[in-house]
């Protein structure tokens, strides 16, 4: 089959033939059907043996944004039959920890040790004709979803959903909800947001066309992002400031956005990898403001994912590429020429 | 009546006669039994003009931590009587905005426009022979405690309890909760998290002493304050980190230890006042580790304070102190040689 | 000024001339603007002294669903202004007590001590041109809300949201939210699931008509009430039942298609006051599937409930009488012939 | 090897020679060193097939609490090795949906078409040399702790501890809760119920040796099983209630009791098998109050409740029987003359 293989820190992937894996015992082979290519994807690529996190090595196949059928079951699989449609849940933990057995392996707590943390993270991932999921607790039913536009659901509607979830108690009606930064994780925020919670969403980013788009999506106020950002969103609380700032962004402005509009007792979940951060003790945020960088989500919030997309209420921007094409796909992005999120179609 | 007047900023504060105050309607009179001495006092009185915040001016008698009994009920006060003993709910906010419906006037949304953060700061507070308070909601029924020794429950007691309650879903059975600093608010987070949670307690300080009287007040493990504290802790937790680190000193060696040691999921609370600050954004500390600095507590938080000490199950340990000797009590505190909290009973 | 008084149990309540109040301190005057007028005030006027519960006791002057603007305001109330437009909280509680303390006063622990369970429930209500209410704890901004629109929204609107709200944590993308009866109190319920969750609605009742209102209303699917309610419901939860089902009606037939629906973990909500009853005990409901009878809410739910209105979520269907016709609106409430919520307008 | 072979509804189960399992792919056969013998386990033996559920069908080994080591990997299981001393969670879900990925199998979306409840139910369980445990996810490490002591945890610990893990944010401060039955659940609930929560613990038996037991064991108070129990509890609570209720016995008196004494807002959890029922519907019990039957707990509940009896705060009185004196156990349990719970140990 043709794989994505990363084959060295600072070397870039190469499309190549490589054996068809067969599933082991308790193994399960997934024909790929949508592969996400995401922004993590290029610094995969572009890193060098010393900024390369510790916990993941080439080679490896890229791709961890995967839907497709079931091609093959190890034995002892049960439960799923082959051409049952799913979603590959994305982080790869070690299975039984208390986080992994709540379905959070995002949070294993024997990351590092494992060789990798998921397909296409250090595993052999699904840009290529076939991935080999190594538990079927990793699959998710995929039901009648389009899988080409579900495969970004896996990580760019799974991450922003994750960072909402955890704060939906305070978004009560009447509460306010910042998304900063309105891409390919922020276009899935602000639709979750108002699937979820009655809050008034507030989206900002850089350009107008980035906030009528926000705005079509359910944005209440749209806000540019300059130096009257924090004094408007203010504003639009009466002076008291956020419950919610979910920062997709994550660079030095925007988290020193988030910590300018988060009111006291509100969230600030710093989603975006941009390198920003906050200096955080005793009186440097509103009282009892928390902050956090989440990491992914679980697999059982990833069946949530899912399920709002089943009801058509979140929906991911999709370009479409054939797996040959791949390398186009990270040029466009590269170049900021992708209009939604690219997905590889082996 | 005599009353510890802070006059100005910068100026020590003065024990002289004032006439003692008439409750108008909807307020009431508290003779004081016991007034709390506490280190942010010593900020109070040694601010330059320049550096105290503006939610707060001279004149006005300090004393934040309140108990006594009800000498006086102004007009259209039903519910409690004279005589009833209560202590004194500190943090004074609007009472209207939602935070203040909940009883959590600590995070009163109009903080800042009301003159005053309570009584002791800005408003007349309690090393005094009386109190006026402006409102009933900001009394709690004191029963059969001894006022001296709970009159500390209403801040030291209350703020660790406040910030521990926000975590306790995090302290199943086989969790750890780290409490750093066994002082005035140490140890109380140490009882506190006995009594409210199965956690495993390890308690980090500077001497041997404090950590023996950690331990005998229920730690589990007591751990020294230096460069071998955190991977003392990473052992102690197989590697993972604590679910809860409560930081009750609050300095820039402390909040790093915090942050070292936090596990994924985990929480920090900054209550220590010493300045410190960690730097928050994507992975700088682990994934879905919140942090925040939280305030004081909320009136039922208060309750809930005083019913563990009524149950016998929290204690403060107390220094008492006539009115006439209250400078005696904070050249003490200076000093570093109070054994425990100092208590001024009028 | 005019008020519908109830003189005594099993008499018709009079339309009469009583003094104005004149607020004492901490008292708060409101002009009425909206009195809603509710089924259970039927009940108050055919009630003997034998059926009447006994924290209750006439003569009082009947309304417990009022808005209006502040016409006086007593010794002592501050932040409140003559001719601010105000809700009047229904539940009068102690004030002091854990529940009032969060503003929960429909769960007084020191109900049937007080004389009555709020204005027009014993203490004077709205149906008149002014009422007195006791403090100004008992208000909420009313904002821009127009008071006739508004004044149903504090009990038809805040009792199911108080009844949903509980169970936010279940209803996840992909659950399902099932409402019974979609009346006065029913299409509310179903206004609030739809803003507040993600959840699939599937609404109950008897007429085609009601459920092409539910439709309408936000519902995406509706059964009818009867033989085949259950396995439809069943069937549209693949087997499995629903996470929520509120029962707006509570009759035998409506709380026992409650139990046979709910599933697992699942919650049922007995708002109607219909006299049914389900069994409960080890086995007899689904496994861990938890049931109750609510009752009206909580002064911050109330707060959020305006909130959903003023942002246009939340609509109350209306009818409007001259508090001269007060009679004839609640003819039209027995004869089953009202179009929506009556509201008096003083 | 030996087991205790269920062969039909009806029939005494017999202690027979039976070929020693081998584990296939993703299997994994434990060794067993502590088999509970619990009071369900009686009801198998006289179930007529009538009178049994559906759900289970003999043959099958008895034995659902089991402890014991780790015999013989299937192919591809990873992360644990033979000898591992390991506890079996009982309630063996189908894996795949969501509550079974939480880790909450007692609540299986496909309970009933699987074959059986778990291992000794339905399928072969422990009363035997070896027990097949189907899939990796049942098993829970079972560290240092006595795999004899440890067996009843799995149910008896597990049942009660997930009933009240549910109520934990009822149980503040000052709230009290009632466990009714101090016997094989009950004597763990009180002990649960002292390490999780600062409430007042008030055990209710019909003998005054009972209530020792659990005063030494814990609780606050003690109340003999009789008229008066009803009022004394209340007088317990300043007439208010108490914030939680767990029957461990579940017979009419007792959920009467139960419902007469919970507070509004409180809980309920109706635990034991003993077939009483409380109507419920509006305002039949206090308002808010929830009523549920909780069923078992899930693998994480499990690894807390063994994380408690690893440090030492949760015991089970156990009373050992070599497995050809199984029946013995169950005679000794039906003629009441067991102390503790009996464990079988092959």
């Amino acid at each position: 089959m043709r794989a994505l293989r990363l084959t060295g820190w600072g070397t870039p992937p190469e499309l190549t033939e490589v054996p068809t894996p067969e599933p082991g015992p308790g193994q399960v082979l997934v024909r790929i059907a949508g592969a996400g290519a995401c922004h993590s994807d290029i610094h995969l690529m572009d890193w060098t043996a010393e900024e390369a996190p510790p916990a993941i090595a080439p080679p490896f196949t890229l791709g961890h944004e995967n839907t497709g059928t079931i091609a093959a079951l190890g034995a002892g699989v049960s439960g799923w039959s082959e051409g049952d449609p799913v979603a590959v849940y994305g982080p790869w933990g070690c299975g039984r920890c208390r986080p992994c057995r709540l379905s959070a392996e995002n949070l294993c707590e024997r990351t590092g040790e494992l060789g990798g943390l998921g397909g296409g993270l250090g595993f052999d991932g699904g840009m290529a004709d076939y991935e080999l999921v190594p538990d079927q607790r990793l699959l998710v039913p995929l039901g009648d979803l389009d899988p080409v536009a579900a495969a970004p659901l896996t990580d760019a509607g799974l991450t922003p959903y994750h960072a909402i979830k955890a704060a939906l108690p305070l978004l009560v009606p009447g509460s306010t909800a910042v998304a900063i930064g309105v891409g390919g994780l922020g276009h899935m925020a602000v639709q979750i947001l108002r699937e979820l919670s009655p809050a008034r969403i507030v989206a900002v980013d850089t350009t107008e066309e980035k906030l009528t788009h926000a705005k079509q999506l359910g944005a209440d106020a749209a806000v540019l992002s300059n130096d009257e950002a924090a004094p408007a969103i203010r504003e639009l609380t009466r002076g008291v400031g956020a419950e919610l700032v979910v920062d997709l962004v994550g660079a030095q402005p925007t988290v020193e956005l988030a910590g300018a509009v988060v009111r006291s007792g509100g969230h600030i979940a710093v989603v975006g990898i941009g390198g920003g951060a906050v200096p955080v003790g005793f009186g440097l945020l509103p009282y009892d403001a928390t902050i956090a960088g989440p990491y992914w989500g679980s697999a059982v919030e990833l069946r949530e994912v899912l399920a709002l997309a089943a009801a058509g209420r979140l929906r991911a921007d999709v370009e479409r590429f054939a797996l040959d094409d791949v390398m186009t796909a990270y040029e466009k992005m590269r170049a900021g020429r992708l209009v939604g999120r690219a997905v590889i179609t082996p």
